[in-house]
């Protein structure tokens, strides 16, 4: 068996996420899938680092596969970029592996990025690749704010009702908030998320950008356990996974930034 | 008359660049001119600050208007910008001037970025917004080599030769090149450009990135005073005119950078 792993950016506006479903619905998965069967004339099997919800990006997702006969990285890369070009899917890097590296349980740490428009005017030159919120948002606030959620905490409000994680408690390595005009770009870096967590946490976020909950409202919210009581769930198209770090070397480039 | 300056961000993609055409090729400037007939039920003309090339795109374009009776700037921005939306054309500011301004002739400096992704894998999550260039770019040289251009000099090698400029001197106030990820992105400021300025300087940087052209061919260049010398025109979709700097301060950012 031959491993091989795989660094994929997609415009998640394309797909309903990563994750193969029935028949006749688009995902990334099905798509490499298919078009790994094609190049390869084998029946491959995707292995993902982790799921992304429909609308979501990414720049560097990575996922992993097994071959019998081994093919040349660079042909694979070559073919899935040519395939994906017009379909939104592009091969950023590709790597062959040893047999103990798996995208998902090797992983150390994942990367997200959450960008925000806040102004008037659409963003035309960035539609659908970011959050448009036209009212004002008090950017200090909530650069302040988010620093709460660094730490281990237990996240129950805010993960879906429906996740199905073993534990509500994370680590959050980094979440830093940055201006660049008119735009705010959220970076947020953990070893494993909850179903949601980035964009509920956003969400909150955006409400303390508003005035409507406070930056106190964080620590009263990981007291409560009670998802209900946070922020809605920010829109899916402004969000960005943006990398994957690994306990050994496998890409040039673990992160790939999106500004 | 009551004049209007607009700052206007536009996907080029959607056009046949700025200026208007004959009837049915579509360009910003018909596209604003016919909306803001619609909003105002006057005969309007749009002077711009510049023209932009087919596929050329604009995060800061100004161009102001005259009408005979007043309405609210923020009208005039919403309707725009909600005809716009679908369209790749967006309002970012808008501000009533007195009758002195005049969004070509008050223009102090203009400002363009260049945006290249040097990397094998097609950049999805920005295509149509960057010019792709797979063979690998020496950035270094390109860094060193750009600030050749910067001063006054004779611009004759870098102007397309239909271009109607009176003279070929021009003063270059900034050419700066940083790199951020696989992406390279170029600065450009000056009073004025020529035609295809800023391509050809880009089409003939890229040439001495690859190695078939010196750092040195640019001073040559400006001697030589010969076109078909200096490096072919990069192509429109990596260009971004990013903003107008007036004598007086009409909006309140002049510039809005792209990445």
């Amino acid at each position: 068996m031959y491993r091989y792993a795989l660094q994929i950016e997609y415009d998640g506006s394309f797909y309903k996420g990563w994750q193969r479903q029935e028949e006749g619905v688009p995902s990334v998965q099905e798509f490499l899938e298919t078009h790994l069967e094609i190049l390869t004339k084998e029946k491959v099997t995707l292995h993902g680092s982790g799921r992304t919800d429909t609308g979501v990006h990414a720049t560097a997702q990575v996922a992993h596969f097994d071959l019998k006969t081994p093919i040349a990285p660079y042909k694979i890369q070559r073919g899935l970029s040519f395939f994906g070009r017009e379909k939104g899917i592009s091969i950023i890097d590709i790597s062959d592996v040893n047999h103990l590296f798996h995208s998902r349980f090797s992983a150390r740490e994942r990367q997200y990025h959450y960008i925000i428009c806040n102004r008037f005017a659409p963003p035309v030159l960035r539609a659908g690749k970011c959050t448009h919120i036209i009212t004002p948002l008090d950017f200090e606030k909530m650069a302040k704010a988010c620093k709460k959620f660094e730490g281990t905490h237990d996240f129950t409000s805010f993960r879906d009702q429906a996740c199905q994680g073993k534990t509500p408690v994370k680590t959050l390595d980094e979440f830093s908030l940055t201006k660049r005009g008119d735009f705010i770009v959220a970076k947020i870096r953990a070893r494993s998320f909850l179903h949601h967590q980035v964009r509920i946490m956003m969400g909150t976020l955006i409400q303390i950008g508003h005035g409507k909950m406070k930056e106190e409202s964080i620590d009263a919210l990981f007291e409560l356990k009670d998802r209900s009581k946070s922020g809605p769930t920010a829109p899916p198209h402004g969000l960005f996974l943006t990398g994957i770090l690994f306990d050994q070397e496998v890409f040039k480039e673990p992160y790939r930034e999106i500004f």
